[in-house]
């Protein structure tokens, strides 16, 4: 049996009723959370234990779930500035087109989902042009990844139709639907990238695999209007009448939402993904989180990539969910710390359908945990662990990760890659990027 | 001579053209900054130079003015939570009477002045109980520090009088008016706890001694609400008629303003010292900003303390009031990078009355410096260091500091003092602070 045993940690467990052990221990075999207690230090541990941290000093959490990434995106960061989504996207397009291969999406991918992990990211969701680089780069470094393949009507990168499209899209669920690591989606770019033929044809086929579908939805007030002109319809009102809403579906940004379109995601117990960083820096909106939250969504928390964002920070994405409907709204009492800690851990799990096995430190769960420093200037002192996460805490203070029992950060070091040589290699390709757009867009 | 050469640096000068070495080298002799070339690694030095750091791989920058903070507030970090400012302050003040002596505040001064170094900030502008406490953790530290007396109507921390107060203001400014290191300043709470005529006692000590004046302002709607009741006027207005504003007068925050008070600011050439992350989190509101730069206002940054915050992140709180407009007003074209880094250097100076000695890199002015490591994985591709610095850094990039030369901080260790002493005396106290409240406002 393969034991892991973490002791003297302070345990804040996200589940249900976001319980917190003061001083525990978490026993894990097979990569199986198999037992938490209060313990001390001079608690007897089974002796066939093959590794035994001590996490004095340390907070004991899940590991995050990053529900909205593009990570080989990271690739392009700072590329594209100052300029509102519509006009964004375009020249994020020529660039992507220029720079992207299977191959460089593989580096790319290894960029942005190391950065994820170094961050105490367990789990992204990631939607990319090459699903399958993205998923061999998670498999390398030993992360949890829900991606799958994109539908997209105009030419996109590789300059694939929409039947290519289509067959990898199935190709990666009839690879991956058994897969412990790989959680294969359908994932269509958006309403207004992908009609409503090719998105029922991503439905239908998450439904044949009974996998996830996800989408980019109701980002701007640009986009609204589109799918208004086009269909008559809402955003929302437009996936709710082609049947794509439902608990499988996750739904990126939701920032202009009318009353009618909040209600149909309740309703249909689909999940938003909220993206402040990039919602604000695109310019795109402030989204109505409390909002959703009151109207029982389940909601969730993204990165976007770091062409937008400009960086993966998940623990500012977590603090301005919290933080951010209190000065928009002037009610410094909604989005409690609690709620907002879900966010990123089992409402994570829920969406992606895989909450009796993640998002929380509870027994029969698998072990996807990060140990974060407590012993740091800005963390001194800590009267409630929740609120210390939510507002103080700094992406630096993730000291290790296991996924599924495996350690694959200790100390700060990334185990199974050398980082070094994928942040040379990109160094090196910076010039050709930077040259795609004449550097008319940065600065 | 005292000399230091840093060597190889990415030197973002924030001089007023924005200006950017790609490599190059800066000679400080005796604090000053001497000289400031393009340069590489093959190029002589002086022979005595008692000092060469290499700083290849690192952005060499000024080192960032943080204009509000009450910093020994780090005790109370975290105590209490989701209250709007008024009834959190009365939470607030409960606490710090219980808890605050001259010794506490020097160990708090420690806590929070030492977590703003750790993360690049050179110069603090601080309100607090003690000011000589505060300002004797500065001189320990190395930091340069701009504070003085406080004055306040209703009992405050240690029952001093109105009149104590104003003796203990002009004996900071006798004390320190010609230092090198500490800015006095006079410091009246705020308009709502502070009349008129001692609010007028502060401004003629301020200027008796050519001296700086910062006091809160428009925080909340209560407040311009409680100001218009009693004095039938807004509370900028109320502050330009006392003859309040000016070149030499900092408000924090101003996150309500009407027209009016805009351009009352503006024509005073008063700065402002915004506060994004306490203004979200107390629910105070979102800040006119963008607004008040196109009136032309010398705008500047803090991060507000610990109590509110919950830490000292200024490079979140740059990263806000860049991004923050942008989401707020739909634009992503408004508050440039370029513009939201002067906000935390050459801005910040100019609200001190120091902008010919502080806030960018130019030759005669002080070496207030910091190296930042730029091989991070957040950190690749840079194509612009100014989208850089204001989006992907992270508090944690910094590893080197320098005050007037002398380096307070390198390779990320705090070099005056030790600074785990200071964590473990915090612990100490937290059981006594936690039971000033009786744990009711926090969690």
């Amino acid at each position: 049996m393969n034991q892991l045993i973490i002791k003297n940690a302070l345990i804040v467990t996200c589940d249900k009723n976001h319980t917190i052990i003061n001083q525990g221990s978490a026993i894990i075999n097979n990569g199986i959370i198999d037992k938490i207690y209060e313990t001390d230090s001079n608690n007897d541990f089974p002796a066939e234990a093959k590794k035994i941290i001590d996490a004095n000093g340390k907070i004991l959490m899940p590991g995050l779930i990053n529900m909205h990434c593009h990570a080989a995106d990271s690739l392009f960061r700072g590329l594209v500035e100052n300029l509102a989504l519509e006009e964004w996207l375009a020249k994020v397009w020529i660039a992507e087109k220029a720079i992207l291969t299977p191959k460089t999406t593989y580096t790319g991918s290894i960029l942005g989902l190391a950065e994820n992990l170094m961050n105490g990211v367990t789990t992204v969701m990631d939607m990319f042009w090459y699903p399958e680089e993205t998923a061999s780069a998670a498999k390398k470094i030993g992360m949890r990844l829900a991606t799958g393949g994109i539908f997209f009507d105009p030419p996109g990168v590789g300059g694939r139709t929409q039947k290519q499209y289509l067959t990898e899209a199935e190709n990666f669920f009839e690879k991956y639907w058994n897969d412990d690591f790989i959680i294969p989606c359908s994932m269509p770019h958006a309403t207004y990238t992908v009609g409503e033929t090719h998105l029922k044809e991503a439905k239908i086929l998450a439904e044949k695999y009974n996998g996830l579908f996800s989408t980019h939805a109701a980002e701007t007030i640009a986009e609204q209007n589109d799918i208004k002109n086009r269909y008559g319809r809402s955003v929302i009102k437009h996936l709710s009448d082609l049947g794509l809403l439902g608990s499988s579906t996750s739904l990126a940004h939701c920032v202009h939402l009318n009353k009618t379109e909040i209600e149909l995601i309740a309703e249909s117990s689909t999940s938003i993904i909220h993206n402040p960083i990039s919602n604000l820096k695109l310019g795109s909106g402030i989204a109505p989180v409390w909002e959703c939250m009151d109207a029982g969504i389940n909601m969730t928390l993204g990165t976007d990539g770091a062409i937008s964002g400009n960086d993966l920070d998940l623990w500012m994405a977590l603090r301005l969910a919290a933080t951010l409907p209190k000065g928009f709204h002037m009610k410094p009492d909604i989005v409690n710390p609690k709620e907002a800690l879900h966010m990123v851990t089992l409402n994570g799990a829920k969406a992606l359908g895989l909450d009796m096995a993640l998002g929380s430190i509870e027994k029969g769960k698998k072990a996807d945990l990060i140990l974060i420093d407590i012993n740091k200037i800005h963390s001194v002192p800590i009267f409630d662990p929740i609120t210390h996460l939510v507002y103080s805490t700094a992406r630096s203070d993730i000291t290790d990760v296991f996924v599924q029992g495996k350690q694959v950060m200790g100390n700060k070091q990334i185990k199974n890659i050398n980082i070094s040589d994928t942040l040379e290699e990109v160094k090196l390709m910076s010039q050709k990027i930077a040259s795609t757009l004449d550097g008319e867009n940065y600065g």
